[in-house]
């Protein structure tokens, strides 16, 4: 068995990951499920709780929606997961996010990664303005 | 020499580097310089070109300075850069970043962590959809 | 060049090289070797030194064998690297993984993504009852 | 405000936060929370969350209690968090985790690095045997 | 949109594009740009701001240009990224690295993530001697 | 039990992590052994095949001894290990490294986590002629 495992579609799951599927849906609008939750699908429990979790994260809060989604691909592109980026750079779209922006976010991103990468290698105090 | 070098204050700089604080004072509209730029001063052609870089890439763009510091303060949560999370994190609030948003944003970043090593654990395909 | 050397077979192996190939399938009761050593075979040292420690380090120990898989599985999917999940993957199912076990070990190796980030960032205090 | 904020003892909890302690003591048979629990708390929605989480993934399964601390402790020594070593330890020596059986672990997870940055810089390809 | 953005060929380019174009082929005596930059040119800013960084970065300085190279490889080996490995491998190439030294920095670079980790994870005091 | 264990000292060591000490104070011509080595004995397994790792990979080779040490500094800062920095970029400096090597190398290091961040998120495809 490799690392992949097929994803599993509506008509093939179980009650019980089909009742994931709907609120899926429901919650995003849509008339289709994304490969990373038909994949978890192996796992009930984990696609069940995992989705729990994004739903309630990434659900109304202090943080505007887009920003959210802004967030989540930021930290996905630092990490170089390119399905999250796909997935997240998608609904940050479908919120607004321009094409100019996306390019910012990424300049960001990875002027983020050279300085910390020199903060934390030259081990700088942090300043007592900071504290 | 351990990993740790001291800062060099205003007093003690070159007038080269004195004039890379003059231009981080005056574009922060600030009367300190924190320790990242006094601890790099001892290699002046990457303090001025680090300065440079994070003036521009940070500087009015598409994305509103506020979400900029918040993408910042991002990655760096998901690197563990401590100072950094201190001192983008005192920009960001400077900008008017709360308390609660903050507790969102590490609630993201370590949900994004969990997931991306998920999805790249698993291998997931990127949907059609996506590309 | 790019980053992809083609694996070098057992009959076309130095005597040295082909050595090790012995012993690796002589360790594991196999009739053939994985891609990993067949590809390192290109610098003999690295394929002979590489091979002694993981003989060493995952042979009979304080840990028994199946353990010793998962922890090596574990470390292999937070940090992404597919080929090492697969590899692993299929020496612990040998050892008698199951697959409601593998999920359980990618829910915790994600979890641990997560509260190790949020540790990290919140640079919580080593309580003293854990000195 | 720098990274670390002060952890939010019992007796200064709201009862929402004690709800949470209540549950991480009884699930734990212990009469203290160590501080992650504590710093966390500043965020109760995340405390709850992050609580649920832990409870769940960690709670009886497919895999046994100590297996799950081990691999716990691997995934955070891998990423270099000494707080979870060392509440993660602390978890595992209390469900018998010897010195032996730590040293091992650590073997483990630091050639399993060596292993994975090879493997993935070489580009090794993925036997058919593993798919 | 997926994570791919096709590379902008030189016809195809606008002039402010060509013009970085020009000086990258000119500084490497080449006839050709590698998909990297020709990616980055959707966002002509970035693509300037970093040829500008790597320009003097990596250009003369109290390192030799060969170690300059070998040095990018091996942090693009550690952090498994197999396109900088390719390209900044060919440079180091061009500037004379054998296949026997290339074997002998994957080695180091292997090594010294195995070693990395245990050190962080044990947590080891800094010598008085280092300081 | 915390992350961290006290150093072994030379009289209280067993014969077999003496006989280890030993070689490594021949082996670099010093009287004394860093910490490291001192805390890895309490495991001396890992003591004795870390240091013939060590040993192995850092002697005499096609690349000359500075190089070799300035590889292992970049790695480690790479991978913020502050202790690595300092008892490498001691080894080096031993070698010759001066300060402005030191800084030219952080440059680099630094700069090759901003592009390979860059490069993994863009998904850069590999060029024909770096194959």
């Amino acid at each position: 068995m490799g690392a992949r495992r097929e994803p599993i579609e509506y008509d093939a799951a179980t009650p019980e990951v089909r009742a994931v599927y709907d609120d899926i849906m429901a919650t995003r609008n849509t008339d289709w499920v994304n490969n990373f939750w038909k994949v978890l699908a192996h796992d009930p429990a984990s696609l069940r709780r995992i989705w729990a979790n994004i739903k309630e994260v990434m659900g109304a809060g202090a943080l505007d929606p887009l920003t959210k989604e802004l967030l989540y691909v930021a930290v996905s592109a630092s990490n170089g997961c390119r399905y999250c980026i796909a997935s997240h750079g998608a609904a940050a779209r479908k919120r607004g996010m321009t094409q100019a922006q996306y390019s910012e976010l990424l300049a960001i991103v990875a002027l983020a990664n050279e300085t910390n990468t020199l903060v934390t290698a030259l081990d700088v105090a942090v300043d007592p303005q900071f504290l």
